[in-house]
């Protein structure tokens, strides 16, 4: 499209929360005659308009409080930021039909209702944009979608969650688990019912869309599964140091059978063991990462803010960019895969016991009686025999064989807590691309 | 477009060399019903018609060793891998006037004539497409086109030359420069003839290229200060790391007088100290990264294997997948701005000198004349007296005032080579976006 083709186009704004008023900034700084912010939609907009970033709308733009009055005011472009499923996936299903290009944050809409949604969008010839909805500002949909169309992306690995890797990244600083929770919660990191965050429910509907146009894979999200952080303590980011790593709450998913019939992608969200000498490991904060890992091109890492007004409205706005100059991506269409939970992979161990004789026998019993062999055992001074933590690190075997085993151990009378078991990442990938 | 829209793009390939012969392979293992490749252009082309690698080219396919013969097959679209300016600035303006689309991975053409090519391109209703003139494998073209259109980027730091950075990473670990670059030479990574990678002269194209895309200004690539990396030393690296830092030859871009009529462009490509802490020193041998700093997202980083024929061929396919969907990216207009030499910025001196009584007050001296503060002086053990390198770090001052500086100290007569002074990168992005 030539830029005299080009026209204003109308954008409305649906949420005035911290990602829509940064929006409203961006748009106001940038003045750019490709979009004017027309319409601004809240619950109870009153209050909103009468806030210190109502300064950044339009004195023309129509406020309201309901989706009627939105479409009355004609947008060409509506942004989608209340978050949650209902109403956003109607009111999205709605502008959709009716001939209006949707921009949207929401993670969870389009892990559930993506290729549905697209296919609307296709038919009602407008478009559909959701650059926000994984990593904030870091523009990893963008740069899979188009950047990276030519490769054949095998593996996925990201830190998807900014409050998981806020709470991990303090905790290996030295801070306990529940004061950095609540310290999070504060500094409004942290939702006061952090259960998505923490258990990687979050992250999972993130790493389904990261799948389907990444790896143009449909995964069935239920079949995801996901372990929460809320079981890691100081002592293992202490056991974790002696191995080389930190721990971090990863996203990841893998081809298995790669491009045979039996296709499926093994797929997981939860706290894992991550080399320091691993990318992955050298995000902290609320930032975010995600590592590509191309069959040809090898691994390419994009990291950035993951949230925050500004960086999330960043994305928003170059969706706008997009559809107010008519750009497309490369899409490639999404292939249903099944969902594989087990993967083979070394492990982490870690023991709580009442100690007395026999335990490490017992242990080392359970574990070779499934097969899987231990590579180290590790014991740090200090801890009262009465409550002992020691770590175990298995040689590479399939998650469930360490379930399993994990299970017996856990029904041993000296263990004082369930054990932890926690993937420990490998580093396959080579400083120089192999030609 | 939909589907039933698309028709097979017929592509030559202008160069049948390491990233000719992969892009092959990957359109084969593709086997895209969007793309076929129909034409191989090279000089002595009945060699490379019977090298291993042209299994990979479909039997259809011409082999042909002249641009007449190219067009007489009729391509969509041309993939220019020749390198250099003549013949292919030439080629692909006829190609684009023929109305038939381009996909390039030649930086000095683009770095020279992007805009006037571009603006050819839109008038014959063509693509042309550039992702694999910048870091190679590294989707940053699309991702600062896509996905920062919508910041206002105010910074780009890169590691763009991966045979520098392979040369400084052995160097890190302590290899000496003849030796490396030997070794890199043998590799395949450096050419016979090194002296456009190490002096800077290919990074500074692909630097103006990512000022383009990324910051939208336009900069006259002449204007832009190199500074050579064969003048750095064992001895610097040991002094680096006692000052938190490593050396690697950074591309970088920064306004000045940001939006102002007087917004300027600082830009230089040199070896710089980069403290261990910033994403530009995690990457090793020939990898690539380009951290871009926007005034509302923040610091946003891309890194991966910047060159080898895979990689680069990922970049080269996914432009024509591009090509073939008819995908357009955002597209803001660039503008005209001055290059700006001078920065205050923190700065390493390293002298070597024969030792002798009152050096370092004259050396003082020289620096406070200026203006500039020394904030520290390292003098490790073990060098021989009249072999002495030591070094000093000053406080934030104008580059300008280095050098002049520097003039002065290099004419004492206890200098036993010029001084070297560098660039101190410092990291001021947080870890938190500011809301």
């Amino acid at each position: 499209m030539t830029p005299s083709q080009r026209t204003t186009r109308r954008v409305a704004l649906l949420g005035f929360g911290t990602v829509g008023q940064s929006v409203a900034r961006l748009l106001r700084e940038m003045s750019s005659d490709e979009l004017e912010l027309s319409c601004i939609y809240n619950r109870d907009v009153g209050r909103k308009r009468s806030c210190a970033a109502a300064r950044h709308v339009p004195s023309t733009a129509v406020w309201c409080e309901t989706l009627d009055a939105v479409f009355a005011t004609q947008p060409d472009v509506i942004v989608e930021l209340m978050g949650g499923l209902d109403p956003a996936q109607d009111w999205i299903k709605q502008a959709l039909g009716s001939g209006i290009s949707v921009v949207t944050a929401n993670k969870q809409v389009i892990a559930s209702d993506g290729p549905e949604l697209t296919a609307l969008a296709q038919s009602s010839g407008v478009q559909l944009l959701y650059g926000a909805a994984v990593a904030g500002g870091v523009p990893v949909i963008p740069g899979l979608q188009q950047g990276l169309s030519g490769d054949r992306v095998m593996r996925l690995s990201g830190i998807l969650n900014g409050t998981c890797n806020f709470i991990l990244s303090r905790m290996e600083a030295g801070a306990r688990y529940a004061e950095v929770l609540a310290e999070a919660q504060r500094l409004g990191y942290a939702e006061s019912d952090p259960i998505a965050d923490v258990s990687g429910l979050d992250a999972r509907a993130k790493l389904c869309i990261l799948c389907r146009v990444g790896m143009h894979t449909e995964l069935d999200q239920q079949r995801i599964a996901t372990q929460s952080i809320a079981d890691i303590d100081a002592v293992d980011f202490a056991y974790a140091r002696e191995l080389g790593c930190t721990i971090r709450q990863v996203s990841r998913a893998q081809r298995q059978h790669n491009g045979g019939p039996e296709e499926t992608v093994y797929a997981r969200v939860a706290p894992m063991l991550v080399p320091t000498t691993s990318p992955l490991a050298w995000s902290h904060g609320t930032q975010n990462m995600v590592v590509a890992t191309g069959l040809f091109g090898g691994d390419v890492v994009f990291s950035g803010h993951g949230a925050g007004g500004d960086a999330t409205a960043v994305a928003v706005v170059s969706d706008l960019l997009a559809v107010a100059q008519g750009a497309q991506s490369v899409v490639l269409p999404a292939q249903p895969r099944s969902v594989s939970t087990d993967l083979i992979a070394p492990h982490y161990l870690r023991f709580v016991v009442n100690d007395k004789p026999g335990i490490v026998s017992a242990i080392a019993g359970a574990l070779a009686k499934v097969g899987a062999n231990i590579d180290s055992l590790l014991q740090r001074p200090g801890y009262p025999k009465q409550r002992l933590a020691f770590v175990v690190t298995t040689e590479p075997c399939l998650g469930s064989v360490i379930n399993a085993a994990v299970s017996s151990i856990a029904a041993m009378d000296c263990m004082l807590e369930r054990p932890l078991a926690l993937e420990i990442l490998t580093v396959d990938d080579k400083d120089e691309p192999t030609a």
